[in-house]
């Protein structure tokens, strides 16, 4: 590939329950076999009708004692609790794995255009969400849901993705070797969560924001890999939570 | 911006110590005003003549230590702790805060495609490289020097900002709103990163590289701001730090 192109995809409506995202994106922008199809997790969650009211949430002994150290609502924190397998950190903010794997603060519950007194919840299972979507889709397409997360050691959020369907997560060097015939260090790159970044850039955030953009042009293996680090292989986590277990 | 481009820069010969990297940039690729020119740390490290032999460097009684632990030359472990303000992790891998505030593995110090017994260290400051070939330019650009890295959390390797010129590492939504006219949860946006995750999805690894590509048609700010996190606000760093202090 020599150059690639990425494309915000205009006019998206607001989505409901039941929205046949698959159809709107293709009624939208003519995709092509190949192109890389990115969504923002929050349509995908609202298409899969995934608020919630927080008054349907009773706050366990647990989920009040987080709420007062970090003042907040003690629903919203039995709404993250709920969504979550494992908490790395309670404070000063509330770092989970969720039950499909991904790690980040507040389970990526959103709160932002959602209207008060609800919450979206990320898709149950974004992977199984690409897949229904890619398989709407007229053309052969990869399909990636993207979310908007922090980082430790910095600043600043970017997108990554969640959930992806006919690409490949990581694309595999190992056996490559460099210039000079040395075996490369770098052995597996996480090309869906650099795609994601990108699109994340395009899409913008808020009420300008813009929740589809389809990247043209890129070679991509088409399946093969996870994203999410096994908490066994997750030296950072088991250091997280030693620490906690012994303060 | 409705649609963006990236391309590889193809042809971009091996570079030595005085090389003129805005001049090889020019020579090969048509560059316009607005273009972020994306340059892979190892050109921008090779250029400024930062190989070094292992046998320049005398271990210390730590870095024997770690060496030992990590079954590495004890002579590579201390260059990594020469180029390094602080060690966040000994082992299983080491992992430090560079000089100039990069928190990664190795401080970024590669062994690939330079030859048996040297190293290629990381620019001394990044942040200086990204100006003086933005200096260097006849166009008006922003340039991102970018190196890949590892991340907690997540499987596999992703490009990411070492060094920017021209350009805000983060983009400031701060105050503004959502459809339903609440303040976004989303306040800075690390746009470098973003944008090195696909250039190095471009740029490839081993010697099939193509070390510099151009992003075409973003919209962006042009300065301010900061991405490596600072020490006293990484409570992920602090963590780790405080379990070593205790073990």
């Amino acid at each position: 590939m020599d150059s690639v192109s990425c494309h915000l995809v205009r006019r998206f409506p607001s989505i409901k329950e039941g929205d046949d995202l698959a159809a709107m994106i293709e009624d939208r922008f003519a995709l092509r076999d190949g192109d890389v199809v990115c969504i923002a997790s929050t349509v995908v969650s609202k298409s899969e009708g995934r608020f919630k009211r927080l008054e349907g949430y009773s706050p366990s002994i647990r989920a009040q004692k987080i709420a007062e150290e970090l003042e907040r609502d003690p629903r919203f924190i039995q709404a993250v609790l709920d969504e979550s397998e494992d908490v790395l950190i309670e404070r000063p903010f509330l770092l989970v794995a969720t039950r499909f794997g991904h790690i980040g603060v507040n389970a990526g519950i959103d709160q932002s255009n959602v209207g008060q007194g609800r919450i979206l919840l990320l898709p149950e299972d974004p992977g199984t969400s690409a897949d229904r979507i890619r398989g709407g889709l007229e053309k052969d397409c990869a399909v990636i849901v993207t979310d908007t997360c922090g980082r430790p050691f910095r600043c600043g959020v970017a997108g990554v993705a969640i959930g992806w369907s006919g690409i490949a997560p990581l694309r595999d060097w190992r056996g490559k070797r460099d210039l000079e015939g040395r075996e490369l260090e770098i052995t597996l790159e996480a090309i869906v969560d650099e795609i994601a970044g990108m699109a994340n850039f395009l899409m913008g955030e808020g009420e300008d924001g813009n929740p589809v953009v389809v990247v043209r042009g890129l070679e991509y293996p088409k399946s093969g890999g996870r994203i999410f680090r096994p908490r066994e292989l997750d030296v950072i986590r088991e250091r997280l939570q030693e620490k906690d277990r012994r303060s």
